[in-house]
């Protein structure tokens, strides 16, 4: 998608929708984790690889504006771009649209850093490379 | 807890964990919700009652701050309080303490709102009264 | 698939996935209850729509067995078939293949009954007449 | 409880609920899950400190009977008894009763091994003692 780096569809599944018949508000956070780490795979930077090596990956804020919900047969595009938050965070942003009629769903900016073995911020440099502009 | 309306202790569940071993990211909006939900039947407002009466209950904006992963066989504490945040929305300041060392592990706010049967803004009484001051 | 009356690839997300670092054991209920919905829109018995009109389709038994596990990054393909299992009963026979080597992840069985609007065992006319021979 | 080794009491969360206003099937393998791990535990076997160290706890089998359906604000309660299912496997049978009626919810036998660093079966000593009799 034009003004985005990356974007993946997806389609709503009836367990993830409540009590009111809605995906519920934490399930998007699932959508955007999932989406998030496609695309870092795809850029060379595999989260549970790191995990394994002791570096984790991880949110240190999240903002999730709720404009419209999904619901029951949803159809739907998660959008991304990644920018350089500061020295050792980054930021995406992250846009639902409902396909067909691309009707805007969620504005997400969820803010992450890296912890290496001890725990400490530090980018790979897989990242820190990719981040440099 | 002190300067809070309401809080709730809970346990981490072991598949609340991802691959880093620690509560994964999404999961905080589920025990937030759940001491939300809480709270509000305590002071008369069901959830899932005004959602079989068409009235929907929804999460507008969430704002996260992950302070310290919760990890396996952790205890920790919810806390809360409601504010009005405008005329028709309503504001959770939910903070997530581990115990018993009391080490913040979240702030978050989560801003909603009702919707009516016709899908419009607008509080359920109980609710607007509760938050007149 | 030859010998299934339906099929849906998917893959793995990495929220899925527990402190072993595999999909945990709960999460493939969910594949196989998305699988099944998917299925039974196509053939016009719609899961969400029936419980908006009272008629809950249920679940009343399940066996599954855990052949491998399924890990990040894993592409698989859910397969089903569906029997009648008594009057008021229907199976679906879902196998869990990992593509593309076809290795089989699991074997399941799960049983489910309709619930009409006075919570009594009753098969919607479409299902039952589907199920017929 | 009486015949049972241990038990749990829990309550449903309305996150936990899906579409038809009631727990979603799959989640009730989180609740099986989750008091398993704490009675073990509790009995010196830790799933998580295991997997640190190579050593997976798996389900190979789980036969799920579903009798009445939880549903928002129901207390509950989770009791097994274990097995030993074979040389190499054990069984979890495990009964879940809504509180304060003791109506049965749901009857369980969930059978695991233990996949030791090669990934081959084989009991940790201190489960493979307690299951000796």
């Amino acid at each position: 998608m034009e003004g985005y780096d990356f974007s993946l569809e997806m389609h709503v599944r009836d367990y993830e929708c409540d009590i009111q018949g809605i995906v519920n508000n934490g399930v998007y956070q699932n959508y955007l984790e999932h989406v998030r780490h496609v695309y870092l795979k795809q850029i060379g930077i595999d989260f549970a690889e790191l995990a394994r090596q002791g570096i984790n990956l991880v949110v240190v804020r999240a903002e999730l504006d709720y404009k419209l919900p999904l619901t029951t047969g949803d159809h739907f595009v998660v959008a991304l771009k990644m920018r350089r938050e500061s020295r050792l965070k980054f930021a995406f942003f992250q846009d639902i649209y409902r396909l067909p009629d691309k009707r805007l769903i969620m504005n997400a900016k969820v803010i992450g850093t890296a912890l290496n073995q001890r725990g400490r911020p530090e980018l790979p440099e897989a990242l820190d490379r990719m981040l440099v502009d």
